[in-house]
């Protein structure tokens, strides 16, 4: 292996000592969890942010409801965390039941409580890459892990597999207004291959294991591996409890190329829940 | 000359029956166009609309605010068409005055009037990619033009130069939703003929011209110019009266090289006319 890693765990803990100390400061700082059912990895995800919050002195409150509940008792419970002047984030938790309206209930958090930044007006801040941007966790994540490595976007060619709403897409619009040339592929791109080992930078959030490996990346390369594929096994991560967590990377075979790459786990993820409280600080100051 | 043209203009025309026959059996099709100033290019922009509109049946109704109009004033106009059932769409003429804040006014049109696709509910539709996004009007021009000539996007990869929230950016996620592998570009890309030599389809959006020329391009290659770029002439263009216009891309040279090649004008600004009507019957409709 000759990489460098990009350890995640390390940053995570590093910075948040600065998270502990500012939200010190702030009086009102709850975050609300709204839950719809108990699929488990749900459940997990809360657990890690939960976790995450006391450990920086943030109050979360854990709101559940049955898999059952219907548009208007989520509304409600959205309704009421709107209203609540202590709560400064809101996440509802993803995915939800089929037979709710998505797009309905994201849309009825405040704005100004959208730490995931999912509703349409935060989507159109970060679709336009205005300055005063709120990236979805995920990549706020690897936005601050790039910069702790001081690895600058301006000029790079980025390529990106995958393009979902919580990453894919706001991954290349931070991406492009950092000045980044940026290539979206996915799974109907034709030669992965011939796009990857043109990249500075590859990022894959494809969720398939094994999708990067040597024959797709090339000396000098930084390797951003968001891919959560979880297998059965012991418990590795943080994040996802009784669960072996690997990448989309080969990283065995693709650390021995590249220049720098993210382990998973103890890459990606433990950025994307300090991403999440970064959000929710910048919520609370605003 | 070796390429074949996408003709807009012809495309335009040949369209145009469609629409007329469908707006006929409507009744309420009224566009409200909101001009806040009397910019020279804005106002040869409407007189197009407005030229097409008679054309297909549709009524327009002009309204004119001074250059040093409040906010209120424009607000109180917005207020007014979104409350009037004949009016279907909404244009605010942009660029407004610098005085005026842009988002609280395009956001103040009912996302079911908003011809446009700029408010925050449409942008998350066309960033989303969903089966019924409204595209801006160049986009939805775009997309039928290559619809017009059976040119699939599905596993293509384009090259987009550009990065607005009018055409680069609503291109590229019209792209990626077509399942093309997209590479957005702009003047901060690196090796801009790097890119586009790569491409199946370039699509330059950047507004320079001749940015396109034979060092960027090669054969097979299909190239839209979205370039509108003004030179003081003689009248050669519908859309804007009294200046010659010419595109990003060097039409003489490039032409010899490539499969397939927008002219400008009569490329993407007679689809763009086009899109923006088909985005209204759209609206109509739904």
């Amino acid at each position: 292996m000759s990489a460098q890693i990009l350890d995640g765990r390390k940053v995570r803990d590093l910075l948040t000592r600065g998270l502990v100390e500012k939200f010190a400061n702030l009086s009102a700082k709850t975050m609300a969890i709204i839950q719809v059912g108990d699929r488990a990895e749900s459940t997990s995800y809360i657990k890690g942010k939960k976790a995450f919050a006391e450990k920086i002195g943030v109050a979360t409150q854990h709101i559940q409801l049955p898999e059952d509940a219907t548009l208007e008792m989520v509304l409600e419970k959205i309704e009421n965390c709107n209203g609540d002047p202590t709560i400064r984030g809101i996440i509802v938790q993803l995915p939800l039941p089929l037979a709710l309206d998505r797009d309905i209930i994201i849309n009825a958090i405040d704005p100004e409580k959208d730490v995931d930044a999912l509703t349409s007006e935060r989507v159109k801040g970060w679709t336009e890459g205005r300055e005063d941007a709120l990236w979805p966790a995920t990549v706020r994540g690897i936005k601050t892990l790039l910069e702790f490595y001081k690895i600058d976007l301006f000029g790079k060619k980025v390529v990106i597999i995958g393009r979902s709403m919580l990453v894919g897409k706001p991954l290349a619009a931070m991406c492009i207004s950092e000045n980044a040339t940026v290539t979206v592929c996915h799974s109907k791109t034709a030669d992965l291959a011939r796009e990857t080992l043109d990249a500075d930078i590859v990022i894959s959030a494809a969720g398939k294991q094994n999708l990067i490996g040597k024959e797709q990346v090339s000396p000098g390369q930084i390797v951003i591996d968001v891919g959560i594929n979880t297998v059965e096994g012991e418990k590795l991560d943080d994040e996802i409890a009784d669960r072996k967590l690997v990448g989309d990377v080969d990283f065995e075979e693709v650390s021995k190329i590249v220049a720098m790459i993210t382990p998973v786990p103890g890459g990606v993820g433990p950025m994307t829940v300090l991403g999440l409280f970064q959000n929710l600080l910048d919520l609370c100051e605003s």
